[in-house]
């Protein structure tokens, strides 16, 4: 059978069965944005991947080095916002093809490095290898989390709020409008970089301090970084909660500059939201009794509460805005 | 410039500098086997990573996919040994072309399992992303080590001993067996992998035990593992730790099986142990006073003392049999 037949999510769970059960020192496996293991007595250490390949993740006629670079290190530093942790170090593997130009992969640690400077996280090694076609970017990243912080997809119940950082789709509606265009020249990239929605996608932000913000004010009971986009992401609290939720289409966030972008594309605002990936906001779980709390706190950045968390036996719904309820399909920015 | 102009040292010495110096809790960042960070009172972290790419360091007709995801876990193990460390878990990435087979993948991860079982180090964690043309896999691994068991490539002094585990060109010879013939069967692959010198390209092993009794008898001044090949791998302990060294010929450890390939191959048997990769035996210095107990000790596996460490300006010098000196190129199995 062919990977694309079964799709991402029914590898994973073969390939998790494969595995097996891990022994005590792992305290979160296969199955959360990060690995958690123990480290000592007050923490535990953090330990994820993730790999950016050209002509997947990106197309270099508009997406310049640097910012591969930086996206690497932000994808990575967002699954550690996600568990609750602070990012230690991060390790590059670049593979390269023959044709790979010195200022090329300059400019790709160069970007890297500036990720790594906001967030303060150093970069502690690298791999280079030959690849023979097209560029990857395959980045590791090692951080730590207070134990009584530590957040996992898991911990969502019936009955919980759900809620998300920010807002949605703008790093899809970015991408959609820059990919309409031929090549754009280095200097207005730059410069799109720094204006809604393009910034979502070329400079997208890891929510490290929002994570801390949000565990320090509220009782979190899951979490997760939005990198496949919600409809595929919240199908993750499921499988690990064992839940279901409803989402309420009218409560998403969408900025105006996406909303404007969707009109300009001719797509619906709402797809957007649903399925675009890589905004890198976080979604979240808080038990009901948390609900005033969020509602009035003043925090230094928005947070929208979108839906409520269910038994699973009632699957995802997205609830329209006549009340109207549909299953929602874990679909989004599928790799297969 | 091109990178393959340039050269893997020559760019790896850029991005160094491009990355800058750590800050304080990295002990010890790019420039070595793995990357050491502050972790308790007790014990370093130990993080490091490396890819294997379909056509590069792997030909799909004689090389199954088992032992694709055996090979990727023991190089990283290795980096872990070469440090003194204990593996702690790895996180697997792999890279899929559309037609990938959900049997593929279950076959690596089936062979990464057994290397998993084989040095206890879990699995903990993996990504999964499309590649356009080609399979790769990037694994990372944290590990441990005791901070007085840290050896590192940097602490090489003149006067020391230059050792080796095991033997030589093993692993290259084997390579180049395989690579005369057409497509090979499973089962006989299977059979091969039994075999020297096609076990030391197959199914390599990780000097994990090695490592911990070279440590608990010996004062080791500096240890690396041989992935590149001798002649490269001896010039990072040069970089490192600002040393020269001689290589006697007559002393490189280079197996039965090896020279028969050779003789097979009409190639030089001290050729492969000079610039074959993918060894992975550990070569380590020790103080000269250490040199009769090394002699006289009995260790479950061969070390061979193969050189002494000489001033920087010295360079890397190859001592042939009629003592003649010359110098040994960074060749090896070259990325670029």
């Amino acid at each position: 059978m062919l990977v694309k037949e079964l799709g991402e999510f029914g590898l994973i769970e073969k390939l998790r069965k494969l595995v097996g059960r891990s022994p005590g020192s792992v305290v979160r496996g296969i199955g959360d944005d990060c690995a958690v293991l123990e480290s000592n007595s007050k923490e535990y250490l953090l330990f994820t991947t993730d790999a950016l390949v050209q002509g997947i993740h990106f197309d270099l006629r508009y997406f310049p080095f640097y910012f591969v670079g930086w996206k690497g290190m932000v994808a990575n530093i967002s699954d550690v916002a996600a568990m609750g942790g602070t990012p230690q170090g991060a390790i590059i593997t670049l593979g390269l093809p023959g044709n790979a130009k010195v200022e090329q992969v300059e400019d790709i640690y160069r970007g890297a490095k500036a990720a790594s400077k906001s967030y303060d996280c150093p970069i502690i090694g690298g791999d280079i290898v030959k690849s023979p076609n097209r560029l990857f970017l395959s980045l590791a990243l090692v951080g730590k989390v207070k134990k009584r912080d530590l957040k996992l997809r898991s911990g969502a119940k019936p009955g919980d709020i759900l809620a998300v950082t920010g807002d949605l789709g703008g790093s899809e509606a970015g991408m959609r409008l820059l990919r309409r265009r031929k090549k754009i020249g280095l200097k207005e990239l730059n410069t799109l970089s720094r204006k809604a929605p393009y910034s979502s996608h070329l400079r997208p932000r890891a929510r490290l301090e929002e994570s801390k913000a949000l565990i320090d004010n509220f009782a979190i009971s899951s979490m997760i970084d939005l990198s496949d986009g919600l409809a595929s992401d919240i199908h993750r609290i499921k499988e690990e909660s064992g839940v279901g939720a409803e989402i309420f289409e009218t409560s998403l966030p969408i900025a105006a500059s996406t909303r404007k972008a969707a009109e300009k594309l001719g797509l619906s605002p709402l797809k957007l939201a649903l399925f675009g990936g890589e905004d890198y906001e976080l979604l979240f779980t808080i038990p009901q009794r948390e609900l005033k709390k969020i509602q009035n706190k003043r925090l230094d950045f928005p947070v929208s509460i979108i839906g409520k968390i269910l038994p699973e036996k009632m699957g995802i719904l997205l609830v329209d805005a006549s009340y109207r309820r549909n299953q929602l399909a874990p679909k989004g920015y599928a790799h297969f």
